[in-house]
């Protein structure tokens, strides 16, 4: 049971781990700390957090649990701030994307108290932002993937672990390099493929006669075009080198395919299309929630 | 009101327009012809059509309208071969997703009853194939894009606008070259791309681990890549001029994106990021279904 958890951020994440854990009664009080004052106003009502405090430092003071769930880039000044204000029991997490640069900042922020600072992940995005998007059973049946580091006591990645199977969500661990590869390819390259499209259209002359004829497939792939550019963009720079790794295997991909049809190669072609059909759908299907 | 109704290719669309068009009133007697057997006997069962005919040839002897819902692969070798078999006043359309190859095919395969043809290309792809699919309301709120001929009759292209009408389908007219053009961008494009990432990802030694922590965001991007190979095929060939174009605007784009991330380019990644969550949120407040 925590007797005080500081959320900073309060936003879809961090508004529905504070949700989910007062639910699940893991949670006695809840102190948030955020830039937007009408957010906050907002998640007070909701019930998400019962106080407001002033800053990140006020927040964490006296906490024995701390969500870091702001943007990546907005990372390295919070652990900056909080690190002088955290008590020698209280275990620091975060929520963010990327988490080789969010250890790196962890390292240089909090100094040796880097040791009570287990670094997570939940996959639960959603092209809605804010607190008012916010809800219990967002993580039921999500991953959280955490990336432990070795100065990090088994006990305190044990109670986090167990605070986020608390919220519903399955939990696994790998390094923050293995993480930052994988969703690099699965994440962060298809947010920014829907960016990209959804931005070459929007700047062409003729950009309302494409909008109105675009379809239910356009709808899908292009959903998380419209997801939150800071944070995407955080993103985009704190994960670059693998980013950068995967546009060029895509751009190579799209190349390859680009081939294919200059050249006609209808049988090379539907064997691609098949091998993609087929992986998909197998991905459906063994796919948990 | 239609006295006999010919289907070739019973599939999603051309069940489901069998199926609308009888609950409209609209078709007395609905005949079949199609490559599968066991498809055609569902379609029999689901009561989507009334008979099944053993060739082209014959389901469209006698009929006073025809549509061709087969990929636009196969378009040319069935408009060769109902065209002796066409009355003078049965009015002929198709289903396909490309428009100037539809017609073109149907200028050599139909000779002069080509002005019985009128192309018509219905925006309601969904990643099930198959008269399984069917449904009455599928076009409900759709659009539904006409390419008439210099040939066409006006009498005959209100009558199919009327149809699809009757199908609850909005119905909008521009030429050939303005529909592949701009279905390029929208619909063909897309799929592409969607196809490309999963088969970049499944070719991967480590595939598993990567579909294992793909999200929300992957589930939507990658949707329509598990559409059907063969028709995609048919489309990325038959419209390859105008999908060569789109390709490279994409990959243009793409390298655009990869030089800001490479530079670290933070604020012209948000401006960029930014038109396009814009972009994609007003096109979603204004779509109609």
């Amino acid at each position: 049971m925590i007797r005080r958890l500081a959320i900073i951020g309060v936003g879809l994440i961090g508004g529905s781990f504070a949700l989910a854990l007062r639910r699940a009664g893991q949670v006695a009080h809840i102190v948030g700390a955020g830039r937007s004052r009408a957010n906050m106003e907002r998640a007070l009502s909701l019930g998400a957090i019962d106080a407001v405090a002033g800053s990140a430092a006020e927040a964490v003071d006296g906490a024995d649990a701390v969500l870091v769930a702001v943007p990546v880039g907005a990372m390295p000044a919070v652990f900056r701030e909080i690190a002088p204000h955290l008590a020698a029991d209280c275990l620091v997490t975060d929520a963010g994307s990327t988490k080789q640069d969010v250890v790196a900042a962890a390292r240089s922020g909090l100094g040796e108290k880097v040791a009570q600072f287990v670094p997570g992940h939940p996959i639960a995005g959603a092209e809605h932002s804010g607190v008012a998007a916010a809800r219990a059973d967002l993580f039921r049946g999500r991953n959280v993937v955490l990336t432990p580091l070795p100065e990090n006591a088994p006990a305190d990645v044990a109670r986090l672990a167990a605070l986020w199977r608390a919220c519903g969500a399955e939990v696994a661990e790998m390094s923050a390099e293995a993480h930052d590869r994988i969703f690099a390819a699965v994440s962060h390259l298809p947010h920014l493929a829907a960016f990209a499209l959804v931005d070459d259209l929007a700047g062409r002359a003729e950009a309302e006669s494409y909008f109105r004829y675009a379809g239910s497939g356009f709808r899908d792939f292009t959903r998380i075009a419209g997801s939150h550019p800071e944070m995407w963009r955080d993103i985009a720079l704190a994960n670059r080198e693998a980013l950068l790794t995967e546009l060029d295997a895509y751009v190579d991909e799209l190349s390859l395919l680009r081939d294919l049809v200059a050249r006609g190669d209808g049988e090379a072609l539907e064997a691609l299309f098949k091998r993609a059909s087929a992986a998909r759908q197998n991905w459906t299907k063994h796919r948990k929630p």
